[in-house]
């Protein structure tokens, strides 16, 4: 079966949303902007799964080559990462620590990414620009303490985020990730969000990121350490979550850091990270101007 | 001269901002909440000397009695909060590590606050709330990479911070110090925001925390290891900062968990955080409910 897939775009200088129908977009946001003013709203009314009943029946209102692809929900409350939650990955640190026994995890605010189809930026301070392929839950029903059981149903949508990062900035202080993790659109969300209905979505399906076309990543979602049930409950446990909060759950082993010698992004790369059923992300890199 | 202090608040279940006026509220939101709906926006339009002036010669509309006060800045962009700032504090992690080279710095959400006179909350999963007082700058100018020698002027308003902390779940996980960092309501800011106007009222001030009125932390702001004008060429070289945008600079050592054995808070306790021009930012402790 297709999953529905919603895309928050820019279009003529303008922002909006709609549904991906062919090589066409449905405009949502014509219809329902004066209701709900971005997907952050449509998912915090639990709406939208009937938005992708109306919208099937519709002819696209223009070719989504007129859009420019931006991360699915704008200004989340919330962008949470999951660090090391992949088998081999706490290796690739090299600090002779055990593997964890809680998820670890840092911020990035949306000012981070960029959408689907841009580039991700090197900035002039770095030429360690790293990919991280990851899927992403969105959150539509908010909570604290959501047990494990129930945690499934607190999700709205999945997506992909390549979850770049500048590397030598991530060890660039004493602890946190913070500032390699944050470089103005370094990383990107998207293409879309897809609805989330049910665990098969989930539980075992493939993430693999390549570069130029060569598999770097390559992992099942079942080998994840910490679940997403875990993640979802662990997260909670200390922050209220509320619809539309972003969390990025992960990579695995692979990243360029890993190659000896490390192998970084340069202009004129294409990075894609895929996952079954929810699509695939592209990127090129450019340097800032 | 006394500084103008610029108060967010909800009363009777509406918030709102004003000016504080002797033992009253000059209420500002009423004469301008249709075209700032916050401090924030306020402070993007570099409207709060102007507003402090208009409102100088006024009669206040309610007392304070009758407000509850607000994080001054209730949803800005971004909090960042500055790590190890102080002398002796590289020393209380106990790592063996050498000082820092650049600012550690983390990510706090704005749930994980509450304002003045609030308790702050001590969760259920933990007996270990400790405090740490610091100064909060706002920034008026966004800005990337900004020199230092024009830091200052990107600066709007400064607080008063306790940047209250989980501490045994700032170790919960590989690295990263997010999740004790942002227990809902935690920590404090305020009370009020009070304009900045120049380097005098933060080059050399005194900055002290109390518990229950024995002086904690004590010290100066000429003595921190990264200056206001570091910390925003810093942050501002990997992010772009924006209007509103709070900046946590840091606390000095003597925290609870320094003390052997760790002193942590525990309801009924009064925790003072104090700063030369700024004001006092008082919160009691309470147990989750």
């Amino acid at each position: 079966m297709t999953h529905p897939k919603f895309v928050n775009f820019s279009r003529n200088g303008h922002t909006g949303y709609g549904l991906l129908a062919g090589d066409g977009i449905v405009d949502l946001f014509a219809r329902h902007g004066t209701k709900w003013l971005t997907l952050r709203e449509v998912i915090a009314a639990g709406a939208l799964l009937t938005l992708a009943e109306e919208a099937a029946g519709l002819q696209p209102d223009f070719p989504v080559s007129e859009i420019r692809y931006e991360i699915p929900v704008p200004a989340p409350e919330k962008i949470i990462c999951v660090g090391v939650n992949f088998p081999d990955r706490n290796e690739e640190y090299k600090d002779g620590q055990a593997a964890p026994s809680n998820p670890s995890l840092f911020i990035r605010f949306p000012r981070s990414f960029t959408g689907h189809g841009q580039p991700l930026i090197r900035p002039p301070e770095s030429l360690q620009l790293d990919y991280e392929g990851e899927i992403v839950i969105v959150i539509g029903k908010g909570g604290r303490r959501i047990p494990e059981a129930e945690a499934l149903s607190h999700i709205a949508a999945l997506s992909l985020c390549n979850e770049g990062t500048i590397r030598d900035w991530v060890r660039h202080a004493k602890f946190n990730v913070t500032q390699g993790k944050n470089f103005d659109r370094t990383g990107s969300i998207g293409p879309w969000l897809v609805p989330y209905r049910d665990e098969s979505q989930l539980a075992d399906i493939k993430l693999q990121t390549r570069v130029n076309g060569d598999v770097r990543q390559n992992d099942r979602t079942s080998r994840m350490i910490f679940s997403f049930r875990k993640i979802i409950n662990y997260i909670s446990t200390f922050t209220t979550l509320v619809p539309g909060d972003v969390i990025v759950t992960g990579t695995p082993t692979g990243a360029g850091a890993r190659f000896d010698p490390p192998i970084w992004l340069k202009p004129g790369d294409l990075v894609e990270v895929e996952a079954d059923g929810i699509g695939i992300l592209r990127n090129t890199i450019a340097d800032e101007v």
